[in-house]
């Protein structure tokens, strides 16, 4: 096990020996090492993580890309409105419109299936390490070593899937693969709404307040989760009986200060803390500005293409806030590393790097080309930038739904065709049955006209492509003498079936050929494409062995040259963060203080959206029935405050607690100046943005009129 | 003389009670009822203002619609960069352009005229209000009674204007008529360049930091001001010598910290401390908002007629920055109305007002009539709205140059062909040889397709009025069959000579006849639309008159009603306000403090305008050469800094003194929050920006390299 702690410049080493908390995503096995009693914990660690008997990280649950947790013995889960965001649109219809109107139910009947909504719960930990490199053992080959590494983790987590359909087996590699941990999940299909805000309160400030302080977004959402009656994961189902989870948070319902330790357990995504200078090059300076550019045309382009439409303008709801929010973060990243030269002192870190490692003869020999051979690797990658840019358009929503679910469905069904030897991992039987289980959520979205829009806009990106760059299976297409692009598109989506939901679900199982015969254009097109998808994937497959296989060693080399407790990388695994209730400053003149307020949402009212809410909220105000939400000190209703644990995406809707492990808010964001964070820490201008769980209870109790649910989270006066 | 404090509401009323500063923009004549020494000043009161001996008001000077101070004994004059703005424009060109490089002068031999800049130095005060009542006694009606007023004030003028040509007399109406002053000023036209910063540090921030803080504008501009051997004012001459001031300030180069006293001596424009709701409900509803529109609407044309053109660039600027300030401050007026409410809080003081007027009789007889009477007037004057509208389109820069100018030219004409009796006031020989002196200042802004762009845009607006609106006189023009507006265009700017100052200046005294002759089609236009001018003239001036009697009234009302002292409106006459370097929270979760720092300036580059700056400036900065203007406890050089003085447009360029009278900044702005300011002061939120006096003088010593100006204002280490 890996306990020591790395950081590339003196600089920041210097500055963290004197600050007040430590930055870090820990492992919750590294609880221990952190000595939190001494930092403000009042309980005793093993009551925040324990093997043995149920603890508080327990009732942390991942929603797969969101964080949540579990407040009341009945399964009620408390998440981000933002989290919640796409089952809600999911249930919304322009009449219908929880989205824009909320939702509550006033009793459990009323509850309500929140569709696409999973809740996974993390049931066992496993360090895997030995088995995993045990089975990539003495093999030279880079490629071949991942591929068996590949191999084995497809194998531990088909053992241990057997027979239970609603278990998740996920292996995670820590430090770029110094070791593998195994997590266990289970899972949960049947998840129901229970309080939703509007999104003039869930999303209040939308894009304008995104990213920033202050800020008076209510941002939460009430799920709850159920189970077949013998405690498994089903789908949704009359019969299910509420989630009886092993452990549940208690809220807070007292004062909280500047200055309280606070910490907080979920999901982070991804951080980037020990790449090389290449990297940071290649997204600064490539890959941000140019996803930018791309976001902005594809937003300005729904935005249009919805124009007119409620329906149009409801689908697009999700994906123009998905967009909008990378949009946002990728050009904090760009102004952050700008601002902080973030590139330069990352160059000079590595020359501080270099001088330990000329240091010794040894470490010379060992690590003196890694840095070297990673630049090489980003300098020969960035060749097929231009065609690859055009084939990234096939993923996700750049390109709309049809063209992602019909690769979806041609490629399943050439992986089925391969030897398991060749196979790719992530197609086992269980897998491809999910994702054909998930199409019906992501056609939610669709909308023909956008669809439409989105692929012409690859096909017109793909025809700007010259030279060697130059997608040959698309030329008959995009260069046809014979056929306008415009009306490729109209035999396209005029003559697929792709567009009917349940004709896509009904290819499972389908042989190549079979999809063949049914000559969808949709079909033809991924059948013309897949070639070229499969030699970039290969490339791409072996740049990502040999720079990882690099970063290893580069962790190893860092192990070898400071001396400190480390954590490893983010990768949507279970983590803990604390720190203290805090402000910052911004910039010269200006002081941030850690709590908004009620008030503040009310005086940020111009009436327009995201600055509008309803005439209910407005007379809550009016009254001033702030029950037993107000804070003393405030004599207001805290809406959302800022502390110094360290987070990243996927940490939306991560229970934040107080030193006596009670619930005081739902991390939902981070502030504008510290997007660089998932590069590297900044104590004095990484924040977390939370929503204080008074001001979440005081909206269930006041504004939604669910006073019933606090008894069941056994709140008392 | 009224020495009452009037306040609309008890709120507003019972917050001053508590606060540490009070409001005002005081008359000199009234600092002695401030208890000034209680407050903070260190110096006696007849430091400040003495009419007997040479005082620190001496050094105040107008500069017709900026304010200044004399620094040195040599006449060195202090503004805003600004306030030198149009004159810095007109003196550059594309190939020496200050506006963009700055300008130096590192001897007196150096120095340049500074084209259309004016010293206004005030040489005495007089109380006139007897003189003028009388002239008006025992007139009936109201219209005539202004009238004999109008004509007894501008009798006055001419009696001390008679034989010196220098002299500037004008008379001011306090309260709304209650009293009425008179201010002898000497007038210099020979100003010039000293030390003028690039844009790039003057105008730093821009439109974008406009009205802001945090705000790092090094917005200062250097000039001295020279008269005739014998000390009279004097156009521009090589002749010429420094003016010798009878007093001047002293700068400090010494601390300044929250808290400490700070009092202002300058020129604020106008404000509406004392209006009714009818007067906000005008503007809040109508004029701010369609003033906004127009504003835009000019914005863009003109930023598309000068696309392209370095000349016609550089020729905007003045006018943009002005239609950008203007824009920017309607927007904040109307924000900050809505904010606050603004409307509905003046009705509920007219509410208490008429409680109050209800309970006497002679109260109810004599006030009782006030704010029904004016909102009668202003709903009649509402009639018209819409012609009146393109009516003021020609006024000012809204139809450009030539619009401008020929309406003086034939204004002026008809107005000497009137009786004595019947002629407005405003046209004395004085007058009329100074409004044809001033004209080639105006041509400096003229360019063709910016000039052209902007009257058509009048005569669309024109076209688009109906009915009763429609202006009559311009029905050839912009309805006719056989001449688009277009063709008509082609025809007034092919044609005419008005747009050769010289051709402009060479019809100074010439009748009316005479103008027809030229057959000049601006003229001739001027000649057509006359009649409407003048009606609506009349009906304005009505308007203003009614207005303006009940308004005096409404204000002995206010005497009769509370019982404190009051200062009268802002109306560009020399004001005394103080009050405490402080900071403010504009927003829940956000403090702003006091000061800036030249660091904070670098911090906020961006390489692009208004966030750039020379090379020479980032490498003073890496230097950190800050000399004798660190601030010890910053470190750093203090940029601006916000107080608590009572100032509005017209303040720009004011003396900022500390408690012992010295200089110690130059007030240039105010903050966005309190742009209501205007209309009702507000501790807790207005706050004046001032560029520090220590960025001031590091940057003449060090970025300008005129170190030597420093020995001339007596600074000594």
């Amino acid at each position: 096990m890996i306990i020591k702690k790395i950081k590339y410049t003196f600089l920041v080493l210097a500055m963290l020996s004197t600050g007040s908390a430590e930055e870090g995503m820990w492992l919750l096995n590294q609880l221990h090492t952190l000595d939190l009693e001494s930092k403000g914990l009042e309980i005793p660690v093993d009551e925040v993580y324990n093997t043995d008997q149920p603890s508080i990280s327990d009732a942390i649950v991942w929603l797969g890309g969101c964080s949540s947790s579990f407040i009341s013995p009945d399964g009620l889960l408390i998440t981000n409105h933002h989290c919640a965001y796409s089952a809600v649109m999911r249930a919304s219809t322009p009449e219908n419109n929880y989205l824009r109107d909320g939702f509550t139910a006033l009793n459990r009947t009323e509850e309500i299936e929140a569709p696409g909504a999973r809740a996974y719960i993390l049931l066992e930990t496993r360090d895997v390490t030995d088995e995993i490199l045990t089975a990539a053992q003495g093999i030279k080959d880079i490629v071949k070593r991942d591929r068996a590494v590949d191999l084995k983790m497809e194998a531990i987590k088909l053992e241990i899937e057997a027979g239970r359909e609603d278990y998740s087996a996920r292996i995670r590699a820590m430090y770029n693969g110094l070791s593998y941990f195994l997590y266990i999940y289970q899972r949960f299909d049947d998840v129901r709404l229970v309080v939703v805000p509007p999104s003039s309160i869930g999303k209040y400030g939308g894009d304008i307040d995104n990213w920033m302080w202050p800020r008076h977004t209510g941002d939460f959402a009430v799920y709850r989760v159920y189970s077949a009656s013998d405690g498994s994961g089903a789908d949704f189902s009359p019969e299910n009986v509420p989630y009886k989870p092993k452990s549940w948070l208690k809220i807070s319902a007292g004062d909280l200060n500047e200055g309280d330790f606070t910490f907080i357990m979920g999901f982070p995504g991804k951080t980037y803390r020990y790449r090389t200078s290449s990297s940071v090059g290649y997204n600064l300076n490539y890959l941000y500005p140019s996803s930018i550019k791309k976001l902005k045309e594809m937003i300005d382009l729904i935005g249009v293409t919805v124009a007119g439409s409620p329906t149009g303008k409801l689908k697009a709801k999700s994906t123009l806030a998905s967009l909008n929010n990378v949009m946002k973060k990728y050009q904090g990243l760009v102004d952050g590393m700008n601002r902080t030269d973030f590139l330069e002192s990352k160059i000079g870190g590595e020359k501080d790097f270099m001088e330990f490692v000329s240091s010794k003869r040894k470490f010379r020999k060992k690590y003196g080309h890694i840095l070297g051979d990673i630049e090489n690797l980003y300098q020969n990658n960035s060749i097929n930038r231009k065609q690859n840019a055009v084939f990234n358009r096939f993923r996700w929503v750049y390109s709309g739904t049809l063209i992602s679910t019909s690769k979806k469905i041609y490629d399943i069904a050439r992986e089925l065709e391969k030897s398991p030897a060749e196979r790719q991992t992530g197609y086992t039987e269980a897998d491809n049955k999910d994702t054909y289980k998930r199409f019906k959520y992501s056609y939610y979205s669709y909308f023909e006209p956008t669809d439409r829009a989105l692929f012409k806009l690859t096909l017109l990106k793909a025809k700007e492509l010259a030279g060697d760059q130059t997608i040959r299976a698309l030329d008959q297409i995009i260069n046809n003498p014979d056929r306008t692009i415009d009306e490729y598109l109209d035999h396209l989506y005029g003559e697929t079936r792709m567009n009917d939901p349940e004709f896509a679900e009904s290819l499972q199982g389908m042989t190549v050929q079979e999809l063949m015969d049914l000559n969808d254009p949709f079909i033809n097109l991924q059948a013309a494409l897949y070639d070229g998808f499969e030699t970039k994937r290969l490339v791409d497959k072996k740049f990502d062995s040999e720079t990882g296989d690099l970063c290893k060693l580069y962790i190893e080399a860092m192990i070898d040259w400071q001396n400190e407790n480390i954590y490893p990388d983010a990768n949507s695994t279970l983590r803990f963060t604390y720190g203290y209730v805090n402000g910052y400053s911004p910039r010269d003149a200006i002081n941030y203080t850690p709590f908004t307020t009620f008030t503040g949402m009310i005086d940020k009212y111009t009436g327009e959206d995201p600055f509008d809410f309803s005439e209910k909220l407005g007379k809550l105000h009016q009254t001033g029935n702030l029950g037993r939400w107000a804070d003393p000190d405030l004599d207001d209703v805290p809406s959302c405050f800022l502390h110094e644990c360290d987070i990243t995406g996927g940490n939306s809707g991560s229970a934040v607690m107080n030193s006596r492990g009670e619930l005081i808010g739902l991390a939902f964001d981070g502030n504008y100046e510290a997007m660089t964070g998932d590069w590297e820490y900044d104590l004095e201008i990484q924040r977390t943005i939370s929503v204080d769980i008074r001001y979440v209870m005081f909206l269930v109790e006041k504004y939604a009129g669910a006073g019933y649910l606090l008894d069941e989270m056994e709140i008392t006066d």
